[in-house]
């Protein structure tokens, strides 16, 4: 499928069956994230594949009980080893260039028959601990990987266009140019 | 092409043909960006989309004087009407939120021939100050967009899957398991 049917089937997925992604799937997914774009290509991403249950366990309860976190047969701890390098513009480059890479995962992941989700509702601290994420590394996401349940997920709605693009300036229309 | 394809086919762009991007690719690029996932749906971003030439040779300035940021036809300014609001992981949504609209966007621009560049070496305030954006608006990157002058950008190294992967713990590598 090309990109845009890619990007229009993906949804976050929060029920997994219970089917296992092969070594090959998995390699592909990450191969995805690694040929993502980074700051001065930094590549500050490191993820952390985690298929044992008890660790997804653990890693359910770090993540206010989600059911999905333990569902799904594979969580990857979207990690960034940084040196807290802060562009021009202001923002810290770690986190964007970690969610460059999560946001090529979930795309190849559709293509792939897969489902994601991402999740930011977790105690890192927590994560660190089961992980044995050393102190300076950061756990910016967990990236949730499976088979979906149901393909029919219904899509959330967004914004019209008109509302959250503008020409030339802020405050112009984008279709009244 | 496929998702893995346009993974391939990405590069940072950063010298343009002086050919205008049609109403109609531009909508399909930012209908890209719409479709992205954000945390709790919030839709943070915001696009102020830039043809004018006197206005992007004055983002050009504000971008340390990247030459390409005036050649490229189009710049996208990625904003966010944010909230503030921090993931129970630490990390605040908006710039996690912009950057997967992004991704999706450069995906979609290689699908259609056209090449993009991510900008952070930019002066929030000058860009505010020339595209008026308000002062509660954060803008987190510039992106650039139009017909790349070669087909054959080289692409950058990347570090090995084995030395960014790591298999149910932090440190365990990946092909060891």
């Amino acid at each position: 499928m090309n990109i845009f049917d890619a990007i229009r089937k993906r949804r976050s997925i929060r029920s997994y069956q219970d089917k296992a992604v092969t070594d090959e799937l998995l390699t592909k997914i990450l191969e995805a994230g690694r040929q993502a774009p980074s700051a001065s290509n930094r590549q500050e991403w490191r993820f952390v594949v985690v298929r044992n249950k008890k660790i997804r366990e653990a890693l359910c309860k770090a993540a206010k009980n989600q059911p999905f976190v333990k569902e799904a047969p594979v969580i990857i701890a979207c990690c960034a080893k940084t040196d807290n390098h802060v562009m021009t513009c202001g923002q810290p480059c770690y986190p964007i260039d970690v969610a460059a890479a999560i946001d090529h995962m979930t795309l190849a992941a559709v293509e792939l028959g897969l489902g994601t989700c991402w999740i930011g509702a977790f105690h890192e601290d927590e994560v660190k601990n089961i992980l044995s994420v050393p102190d300076d590394i950061r756990v910016v996401e967990l990236l949730a990987l499976g088979y979906p349940v149901s393909e029919s997920t219904s899509f959330k709605e967004r914004l019209p266009l008109e509302d959250i693009v503008f020409f030339e300036k802020w405050g112009s229309s984008y279709h009244s140019k």
